[in-house]
């Protein structure tokens, strides 16, 4: 059974009587709920566990906690909403050198004091492997709240930056690169009404654009993928397409967005403007399904290619 | 390294500028913030874990899910507030039967929709061992949170119902005995300025006394203890103290609270017309630290002996 599959079955039963609160539910980077007429709060929820998403032979326990928040703080930015507190549920080993999990705390506290969140509580229990389930809630105005389901037919597909840098750095190439949550980029992009739909990259461009598509009814093709270099130089010591080994590199965090084409060329130069680099288009959604890539001579279907979390 | 020393170290680490929302951090049954004038969200998030907390050998499964959002949906009644949605993270083994996920997610929505909660979201990670990590949301006006830190000298000691049952239906008796988180009671008790502080018994109340005397500044002694039939006949079978039983058996949920003495009798009585029992007067906060229990010809200490999680 695939994720989605499981992911299926599972809302298939959860089909209580939804709270009038919940606006946003399963399926989207973050769920969203209306604590009072002006203000919507969102919330996200990810785990990662020893041995799947990370190792600790060697490991720097201050970069697990780390990306543990990154990848949360990354889904909040998703909605256009701005993070508050975060909750950490940490599994520890019998065995666990208290001076590790310190660590761990480092790292998420590193990140915290940058996205200017605090930790609020959670909980720790003892676990086989160690794990560490991590939940941020945020706030956002109603109307700035992005999904993933709005991109129209001519859309602009839009990232926040280049690609595969963090698949480069798990594979040993810059492995001092760490991936950055786009949090001011997502509440930027999230005040703009000619941002119809937005989303993080953290399964792969390929994966995540193609949920996109899927999600807004239409499909997309790429004119380009912006690679990092980095991830260019790892791709081409493999002997793989740069373009194909970034599309289906995760966990880096740039923002996906479908924009608005004939203002495009205006907002990426304020993006730019207010961050130092523009906001890249990489091609157009389009009528039909699935995603293509432009090619010499043609275009190529791009695969998801990214990852189903529990093919790993 | 216990459970409470290990919080002390990373609380120690997590020093970074709290959000100013934040109003209530680490260290109560969940964290709070404000995220308008008029409004005030709490959160808690808790863990359980193939192996520590339930076995999966003839397992029903659907207890699994209904027990870790008992526990969840218990803290957030303990602040006095009314849930709203919950996330779940969940770690699946590689052999997992997805019908038994499945029925862990009956058992989930089981109580969701007792408790008019949504099920918003999450994630899904392979691991090697099961684990639920849930977070919970609720609300609550600002005047009516309780923090466990709020008991007085004089105060009476409360509880909403009779203890040990949940101990002893996992030791066998009385299997089909199913915890019931108090949320009524818990809001309806948030609503009253007469209840100084609540809590809820997860650890065992001579754990959880201990830390609400301990939190208020003061100690507390217990002229009884409401022992639960099923546990009165367990401990009896064992050859222990029915008492001593209860005050050490988690997963309870009943609510432990420090009410106001002119008003006990008044509030109790209220209670049971709204809820068909009586709040149960068990003793007295005094001057002091510790928590002791009256006995044949004195008082003896009653040392915490509930669960420190990371010593199972």
């Amino acid at each position: 059974m695939t994720e989605d599959e499981l992911i299926a079955a599972f809302s298939a039963v959860l089909c209580g009587p939804d709270s009038k609160k919940v606006v946003l539910g399963i399926g989207d980077d973050a769920a969203a709920w209306r604590p009072s007429r002006s203000h919507l709060s969102v919330i996200s929820t990810d785990a990662l566990v020893e041995g799947i998403h990370f190792t600790t032979q060697g490991a720097a326990f201050d970069q697990i906690g780390y990306r543990a928040l990154a990848a949360n703080l990354s889904d909040i930015a998703a909605m256009g909403a701005r993070p508050v507190l975060a909750t950490i549920a940490l599994g520890v080993p019998a065995g666990a050198d208290p001076l590790d999990l310190v660590e761990i705390y480092r790292g998420v506290d590193r990140l915290a004091r940058r996205a200017k969140i605090a930790i609020a509580g959670g909980d720790i229990v003892r676990s086989r492997d160690l794990f560490l389930s991590i939940t941020v809630v945020g706030e956002v105005r109603p109307g700035n709240l992005k999904r993933r389901s709005g991109a129209r037919v001519d859309d602009v597909v839009a990232v926040t930056g280049e690609l595969g840098a963090s698949r480069a750095a798990l594979e040993g190439h810059d492995p001092a690169h760490t991936p950055v949550p786009r949090i001011a980029e997502g509440i930027w992009l999230g005040r703009s009404r000619n941002v119809h739909a937005l989303m993080d990259i953290s399964d792969g461009l390929s994966t995540d654009l193609a949920r996109m598509a899927a999600a807004s009814h239409c499909g997309a093709i790429l004119d380009e993928v912006p690679v990092a270099p980095s991830a260019n130089a790892r791709a081409r010591s493999l002997g793989e397409d740069p373009r194909r080994y970034a599309a289906a590199a995760g966990e880096d965090f740039e923002l996906l967005a479908a924009v608005e084409p004939r203002v495009f060329s205006y907002l990426s130069a304020r993006f730019a403007q207010r961050f130092g680099w523009p906001l890249l288009r990489i091609g157009t959604f389009r009528a039909g399904k699935g995603v293509a890539l432009k090619d010499t001579g043609g275009e190529v279907p791009l695969e998801p290619s990214g990852w189903d979390h529990l093919a790993r």
